[in-house]
């Protein structure tokens, strides 16, 4: 029997909310439970473990992503960094999953499949696509670090002005895509 | 007066096991005051607070990169993904010192440099610089969560064997990066 008719839909949304409210740091299962006004073990109900539930949580962050057939490169990344930058922390919930073997692919399958129609083989697509993964989520993790870093005021940008700041405007992340995307035109 | 004899070299030594020990989320100042047999208090005559600490140990691990005048990107790289391996967390120590605007521009400037090099003008160099730092540190983030995971035997490979993992081999390391280098040669 479900716990007190919460859905496991009830129990991510709810999960996603804390996270975007407070950061993954935050995000316990007991702090869930009361948010949802359970006991912790009625999470598990829905959840096996918390690795099962932030997998669910990065499955629905990248699947802000998809609509309609991956065909650019450059555009299925821009909507990668968008659908991670929705939610605090979405980098590290994402690569965290990822790196667990846990989550869906569709990350990783719609950049392999805007390769793939420019005709690389399957292989070197995904390949490619695994490069602008890890610059995509390396960049937002950063992103997200700052964005975090500076709501909480702990930036040090006066202790050091010889010191430039890693770039990390939109523009930026532009840049090295165009870059990656060159080098994708060089090699075919 | 300094606490017990310890220098600021003696805590960020003690701080730097730690973390290759236990991670970052149990390096704490407490923890590491038990291990110098002081009280966390002692601990910031030298670093007025964790991230100042942070960011001695990410100069420290970068530093290990430097090695004679930098002239080849993907060297450089290289020697920078080694750097972060050398040490649990390294990925995450570095970043999150760059995020904070603290820590030394070492890593930068040496990419950068390497472009420059080659001709590149400055603001360019540093833009690809930069490209190179997030791909390489989203790279070795995801690497090092891998291995924290696995260690822990806490990856889930048998659950979803029809999801293909993101490569993070040091082959596709360096795939990547020679897409990102095509992609400068591109553009030069």
């Amino acid at each position: 029997m479900a716990p007190r008719g919460h859905s496991a839909d009830d129990v991510a949304r709810t999960a996603l909310r804390i996270l975007d409210d407070h950061g993954l740091p935050d995000l316990t299962m007991r702090r869930l439970a009361t948010a949802l006004d359970v006991q912790p073990s009625a999470l598990y109900w829905h959840y096996p473990n918390k690795q099962t539930l932030l997998a669910e949580l990065s499955d629905r962050i990248v699947g802000r992503m998809a609509s309609g057939p991956a065909v650019d490169l450059g555009a299925e990344a821009h909507a990668l960094r968008d659908a991670l930058l929705t939610y605090r922390d979405g980098a590290e919930v994402v690569s965290s999953t990822l790196a667990m073997g846990l989550g869906s692919s569709l990350a990783l399958d719609r950049l392999a499949a805007s390769v793939v129609v420019r005709g690389s083989d399957v292989d070197t697509a995904r390949r490619i696509a695994a490069t602008v993964l890890h610059f995509v989520l390396g960049f937002v993790w950063h992103e997200q670090q700052r964005l975090q870093y500076d709501s909480a005021g702990a930036r040090d940008d006066d202790a050091r002005p010889s010191s430039p700041a890693l770039a990390s405007s939109a523009e930026d992340f532009a840049f090295g895509l165009e870059v990656i995307v060159a080098g994708l035109h060089a090699r075919a």
